[in-house]
């Protein structure tokens, strides 16, 4: 077994001596760059190569503050006031962060700012409003008796939100405010790249430049009380300025209004069908971002070093699975890991020559405290990952934080010793070969490739109550053993081949919805390409409110091929006698009690007739299956990921392609056990992704099969008998 | 006290004596006329008022079939039929009784029926399909493959709906199908009048013309199988022939189209947002139809006879609160009741000389057999109904069914004796007088006044899981003291002083539903003049989903006076921090535990700053209180009739009109039990509204109170000392 190698570490002036026995240990290769100002040579000395964080927007205050004008800015839309008989006057600033954010009024106002009335949704004239400076708020003078404004304007970020944040958790006092300046922005644009070359000049030892990130940082937004007030990992309103935008409209031929980023105050989110503008947008700037990030690879290139990136913060314009990310010249990405899905977001990015997974716990004193239990939340995050993994291997793990305070836990410094062989030890098997699909997935949504894997991620894997139950799917799949592809409705309308290799396509999440697709269901060319891939043969499995938006006879669009409809009461007239369960059902077999936990499920959905409920609860249909033409329809209210509900989706993709003979194929019958074929390398793994023992019995291949016992945790290879 | 008067009963040709011992021991001055042919002497003696029940439409096969072209006609819709890459038929009966309907080919089917592209949402072409009337079914030749289709229409009704209702239900065999007919057509317009003249020259022993009803049933259709496909018994699809719609298109000046009546397949539901055209229709239909009906009553009363119309069955057109029904020369109602909602929707007719209450059980043998217990029906139907009356009383009471069951249940006859004495007394009490009303409150919705009392109805007062939860709002408003308005968003629209002198709005229902109003929230005028009355001092309760519609930033339209909002995902990138509950709070503090039972409450609420939580559940608020302006709103996730939330509502309703100080007065501590004061008559009442005893402190109008104990549902009488 390979004992060195794939395997990075965090370093500190003051853990020299560690560094270099952890490096032994692990067998790590690689050390990240510390914060000081020196690199110690015996680090240097050691052959590893080294990473140096890099921000290219900030932590260079005496730029930011010669150049105000070129700070970086965001769109901030004000609460609702309501108008009285009189005048009415809307604060800007109430409940943001002075601290975060200032207002843009050196800008022309009546140009970039919109006063809407939101009770008619049309923008009030800007002879109608006014700005005072002095307190910061508009005046409507006029303004129509209870109706409701909103104020949507331009703010400077006057401190970078991640270093706000991080200020903030850390409690550091007496921090300088890093500002965050706007590369974009030809004064700012000629300046760094001056400022990375000197960098690199003046930092010959670094052998890989780690980006945090590029230009534009997702939205994060502060309160007065410092507390996060609104969060979109992939959200694009902090990416503007009246250079940016006026160059936007050059490009789109068309005029920019500041409501195509506002969004009626939902900024575009990760559930709003995006509008063409702000698809527009975002195309916009992907090709503007990749232009500079081109820009800045090459110099990197040019000192003989490696440009990578980190997957988060500055990342806006940079979404990696997109075609402009490819013009960017990175050579690498290292991304945070959370649990399957986010390994994926890393580990199936094209076109660079590694990835790297930062795995958890930080070395940070929240967990590395006395008391504190870091075995148990490293185990956690590697086996949760290891799925995934084993599907897409990322090319390197890492740890990060202060690696004084892992030294003092000889248990976690073990552990992760095991981790780092068997990491090495599975990417040794794996490597080169794609692993066996029993099928071939593409879970299709407004976003599709651009939000691949993190199409339910409001912020990275954090928990969300309304979506862990369709976030469980993409995370079932990310380990699971299907050939996965994400595609949007725009890829259907511009080429209905796009389905063609497709056994099943998913649909996951609430209705009117970018997730389900809200009012794209009223074009023909998408609805009618969905069935017939259906009606031809295809399967179809929608979960929570497939299709959901109310058009011509239909809440749920996908009703037809899923044989379900929801009662929104404009159905309640209709006489429903289809509920008999059919818990015998293929996709429940393995169910315990042939039962199912649907997380939040899904109230009031019934089964046309025809269809066979799964299983409902007080009447309302949780999980149903049905014909429709050559091809079938599976209806899910909710799957939070378990690895119970892992193995139902993977029966309901069996059932759904018509494919329930093949079960018995590199299969194991004890669903907290999965196996993993790579039959071009000749191996296949056996993997217990419990922290208990198991026992099984395992299906290779040919359908032979034989009893096994796995201790927690473990992961077993075989070769495959040729 | 009054023994006698109010109250009528059914009889029978071989319950003659016991018509008698009746009529004396219960005080009946009424009775209901058999189905014989004949009507006995001896109860024409007895000089009680004799109702003969009138089928206007049926009953008459001889003239159904010699003029078929008549016979009544319905709009249907098939369900959704998925095209493939050929040509697509149709069939048009399957799913619809053969007994019940024939299709239609007689009238010109190019101009009567639609065939939709639901995909599209538009027509086929009349060119691009035919029927194909040996097959009964609609061919498309070339369709849009996998566009799903519907064909949409006419059918005769060639068996009357209610009569194979009676007919299955009580398995009649050999009963000739009742034929109904078209009294709006010409020939038998014609005929209908001298039929009644006839029947009346025939019926001279009659004083009462019990109308069951006039012309258009209710919308009612039986599957293959005679079980019910679809009821709505507000619903106007069984009232259409190109006879009626050739004269709706002449009076609206616009051209008529199917789908005006189909409306996608919801047949214009309960739950619908009323279209312009449909309300053009209704309209049309009131006002022929009490034309209509004022041809007959006033036969009627040139024969001496009283006219009394049945509140249900053939009443489309005949709704009693719109102003068309008071043309009609009816000069009574009878109804059948089952809970005070039902009660009030007959009690609250104006205009008519006396309204009478049809109470359960029915003398039928489902109750009446070895081992049934009437007497618990009929004090659950009686106590139930009995809030609603002591705040709107009926004229009369009666009952129904087969006497000489009855008559086999001794307890049933002594508590129906008891129930008869205390509606006499109750009566005799209240009369003439408007109970004191603690506040005015009116239920806003699409339906308005068109509706009252009925708005959460499917079919009669029948369960729904759906809608429980909302109709229970109306139920507890029926028996409490409040002036109850039902006003629409339409005039609200045309004259806002309609919210002139109304303490508190009530929107009730789910969104994007006539309940709530959907798309109604986008005028502008309705909007501001819903925000403006509660800023300006009124109150608001909103339950389940007041004013849900995505529209300009919000689900909830009215979130700004209710302080909460819908979490649909659009503002999930919100951190949200106001959780903490007042479980303290004014509305809660009689309810056990401070705690609600919500029904089936609502998923994803949350409550805006400044708002009060007042109950959530795992994050999802269930009830909330909020200043607006000068008023305020309350939200409540759903509130199913109990007494216990019908004291949540009344507390809500004090509050919402800052109105706490007033609330110990006619006042009861114990919520199980209500206090009513009818000032004018210097009378008032304390009710025990369950079946066990209780005690309570009463205050009365000064504030002065007594403590109180009552038997199982008694009431108790008192004069108010002046
Ligand atoms: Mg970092
Ligand atoms: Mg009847
Ligand atoms: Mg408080």
């Amino acid at each position: 077994m390979n004992t060195k190698g794939r395997v990075t570490i965090p370093t500190d002036m003051d853990a020299v001596p560690e560094t270099l026995d952890l490096l032994k240990r692990w067998g790590a290769d690689a050390i990240r760059d510390c914060d000081g100002t020196e690199f110690p040579q015996e680090l240097k000395d050691t052959g590893a190569k080294i990473y140096a964080t890099y921000y290219t927007t900030r932590k260079d205050n005496a730029w930011a503050k010669a150049n105000p004008d070129e700070t970086q800015q965001c769109y901030i839309m004000t609460p609702f006031y309501t108008a009285e008989d009189g005048a009415l006057t809307i604060p800007l600033m109430t409940g943001i962060s002075r601290e975060l954010m200032k207002v843009n009024d050196h800008d022309d106002i009546a140009r970039w700012w919109e006063v809407i009335d939101r009770t008619t949704g049309e923008p009030v004239p800007t002879a109608d409003w006014h700005y005072d400076a002095a307190s910061e708020s508009v005046a409507i003078d006029a303004p129509a008796a209870y109706h409701e404004y909103t104020v949507s304007f331009l703010a400077y970020l006057i401190w970078d939100p991640v270093h706000m944040y991080n200020s903030v958790i850390n409690d550091w006092k007496d921090v300088e405010h890093q500002i965050p300046f706007d590369v974009r922005q030809p004064k700012t644009h000629a300046y760094t790249m001056r400022r990375l070359r000197e960098y690199l000049e003046s930092h010959p030892y670094v052998n890989v430049v780690r980006f945090t990130t590029f230009f534009h940082l997702f939205t994060l937004v502060f309160d007065e009380l410092r507390r996060e007030k609104y969060v979109d990992w992939y959200g694009y309103s902090a990416s503007v300025s009246p250079y940016i935008l006026e160059q936007f409209e050059k490009e789109v031929g068309y005029k920019f209004r500041p409501e195509f980023i506002i969004d009626q105050g939902y900024y575009n989110n990760q559930y709003r069908v995006p509008s063409k503008e702000y698809k527009d947008f975002q195309a916009f700037q992907r090709r503007e971002v990749a232009g500079l990030m081109k820009e800045m690879t090459d110099i990197v290139h040019a000192y003989g070093k490696e440009a990578m990136m980190f997957l988060g913060d500055h990342w806006i314009g940079c979404e990696p699975f997109m075609p402009e990310f490819q013009k960017s010249g990175v050579d690498a990405i290292v991304g945070s890991v959370g649990n399957g899905s986010t390994l994926r977001l890393i580990s199936d990015i094209p076109g660079v020559k590694y990835t790297e997974g930062r795995f958890l716990p930080y070395f940070f004193p929240d967990t590395f405290h006395e008391g504190g239990d870091p075995v148990r939340e490293a185990k956690e995050n590697w086996v949760t990952a290891r799925r995934a993994i084993l599907r897409k291997p990322i090319d390197r793990i890492g740890y990060g934080g202060y690696l004084k305070l892992a030294c003092e836990f000889p248990e976690f410094l073990d552990y992760v010793e095991s981790v780092c062989n068997e990491f090495r030890e599975l990417y040794e098997n794996i490597k080169g070969t794609t692993p066996y699909c029993v099928k071939t997935v593409a879970v299709l949504n407004s976003w599709g490739q651009q939000r691949a894997w993190g199409c339910h991620m409001v912020h990275h894997a954090l928990y969300q109550k309304q979506n862990y139950s369709y976030a469980g799917v993409i995370e079932a799949l990310s380990g699971a053993p299907f050939d996965v592809k994400f595609i949007s409705f725009d890829d259907i309308k511009a080429d209905p081949k796009v389905l063609d290799g497709i056994d099943v396509l998913i649909n996951v999440g609430d209705g009117d919805t970018a997730h389900t697709g809200g009012k794209v269901w009223e074009d023909p060319d998408v609805s009618a390409t969905v069935k017939g891939f259906v009606h031809r043969g295809g399967g179809l499995i929608g979960v929570g409110e497939p299709g959901g938006h109310q058009y011509q006879g239909r809440y749920l669009q996908l009703a037809a091929p899923l044989g379900v409809e929801k009662e929104t009461g404009f159905t309640l007239n209709y006489d429903k006698y289809n509920w008999d369960e059919h818990r015998d059902h293929f996709i429940l077999a393995d169910c315990p009690d042939h039962d199912v936990d649907f997380g939040e499920g899904k109230k009031s959905i019934f089964a046309l007739e025809g269809t066979e409920i799964l299983i409902q609860r007080d009447k309302e249909v949780q999980m149903a299956a049905h014909e429709y033409g050559q091809g079938r329809g599976v209806y899910i209210s909710g799957l939070p990921y378990s690895f119970v509900n892992n193995r139902v989706l993977y029966r309901a993709i069996l059932w759904a392609a018509h494919d329930e003979a093949d079960l018995h194929k590199w299969f194991s019958t004890n669903y907290n056990v999965e196996v993993h074929a790579y039959v071009k390398n000749g191996k296949y793994c056996v993997v217990n992704n419990t922290y208990e023992p198991q026992d099984t019995t395992v299906y290779t291949g040919d359908g032979s099969s034989f009893d096994l016992h796995l201790d927690a945790n473990e992961i077993k290879w075989y070769s495959i008998e040729g």
